[in-house]
């Protein structure tokens, strides 16, 4: 339990192979999670070999856990193998649209994130990487994932060979509301990312990157809004090629 | 860490109250979920307030949960908070697309595992309820949500005052491909579903339902083609509306 307060997005791991036995306690704990309708709408992908590694390294923009890793886990909505079931006993799917797109990625975190919380119970490191979704065509085709499966997220997976400290958090408040949602006043927007922005750690990052805050940092340097757009069409179109669109 | 392999959905608690510390402490956990670019792009709304879940109630389809469960909590995909940050700090924020849709369905379903799996472990029970996308604009007015955030997916959180069965999963090998998707046969799809499509229960429920299989159970009961085109342009309808889709 105490994993989860420990967490540490993992980046560097030792050589040292994970047991198969390791692996399958958290790919176990995966399946056990809450999913719609108890139709398991994901698959999860674990890839060792290291020419599909390879394949797949500039899909996730060559982050170096990539290769490193000794596992690399692409979760993946999926409703292929549910409506092929279906079609076999004659049965209309009804499961290539905006609804079931969403089922399917809610069924496939929930499994990732026991996953992760298992493994690092076994003493595992991981690392979530967020580009899956930048390049899901191509990771597609390395993976040979057929229409009606997207890959959502990957995790690599390995036992640590760095110790890094707890990152930061919003306080609590920030993103809580009870009852009710209440909208954010400027006033209170300045006084949740205080912390953030007055850190020791934000005026070095303003310093080598010659902005005037931490807002532009994310906006100018790490997620602009043209990276995010051509990302979304590339995404999206992905999507409507996989059969997730035909509701209209 | 059990918990994860001990969990079912709990439907029925008791009328114990859920104490603050308790409370916190799987809020706590939820906000220790890996999350992209440490932007926290959800927001998640406690409700305990019983005109609110009574508001609430149609919205799931009147599922008792709600109503009985002394709290219930609606995990939500908010780039509404980073946005207006961005904008106050005279940063042009561009989360208003699909990618950062799927960001933040992703970031708030791993704290909502992270919540329930803490949650368990202090003895609670929790429910997730999916019919939260079937009425995301309904849910969305009556937590007051604005632009930039929609509900994904709701918890029922309570003592249990029941104990249910382990439900049943497919055969890991159903859902984990090593290195690359293999692609299912209809042999493969037979023997996965095997155990499911010759069990008491199903038998029971095709007699009831005098329905062929149990695939049908799903397609011409649970989850029809209609209802899922018809919410599904209903639920986009309502992303495009809260600001997601202005990549075009």
């Amino acid at each position: 339990m105490n994993s989860i307060f420990e967490h540490r997005s993992i980046r560097k791991y030792k050589s040292q192979q994970i047991d198969k036995e390791t692996l399958e306690y958290a790919l176990k704990a995966a399946v056990r999670a809450s999913n719609t309708g108890n139709m398991q709408l994901y698959s999860i992908v674990v890839t060792s070999d290291e020419r599909v590694k390879e394949e797949l390294s500039p899909s996730h923009f060559n982050q170096p856990m990539i290769k490193n890793a000794p596992i690399v886990v692409t979760f993946c909505a999926d409703v292929n193998r549910f409506s092929k079931w279906c079609e076999l006993r004659d049965a209309e799917p009804g499961y290539d649209n905006f609804q079931w797109f969403t089922c399917s990625v809610i069924d496939a975190m929930l499994a990732a994130q026991n996953f992760c919380v298992a493994a690092e119970t076994k003493g595992l490191g991981v690392c979530y990487i967020g580009t899956t979704t930048y390049n899901a065509p191509e990771i597609a085709k390395t993976l040979n994932l057929p229409k009606g499966v997207i890959p959502i997220t990957t995790i690599t997976v390995g036992y640590p060979d760095e110790s890094p400290d707890l990152t930061d958090r919003l306080p609590l408040e920030a993103v809580v509301h009870y009852d009710t949602y209440k909208d954010y006043t400027p006033e209170l927007i300045t006084e949740l990312w205080s912390e953030k922005e007055n850190s020791e750690f934000t005026s070095k990052l303003l310093e080598e990157n010659e902005l005037p805050n931490l807002a532009q940092i994310f906006t100018k340097k790490r997620y602009t809004k043209d990276a995010a757009v051509a990302f979304s069409k590339k995404f999206f179109d992905f999507v409507v090629e996989q059969g997730f669109f035909n509701h209209k």
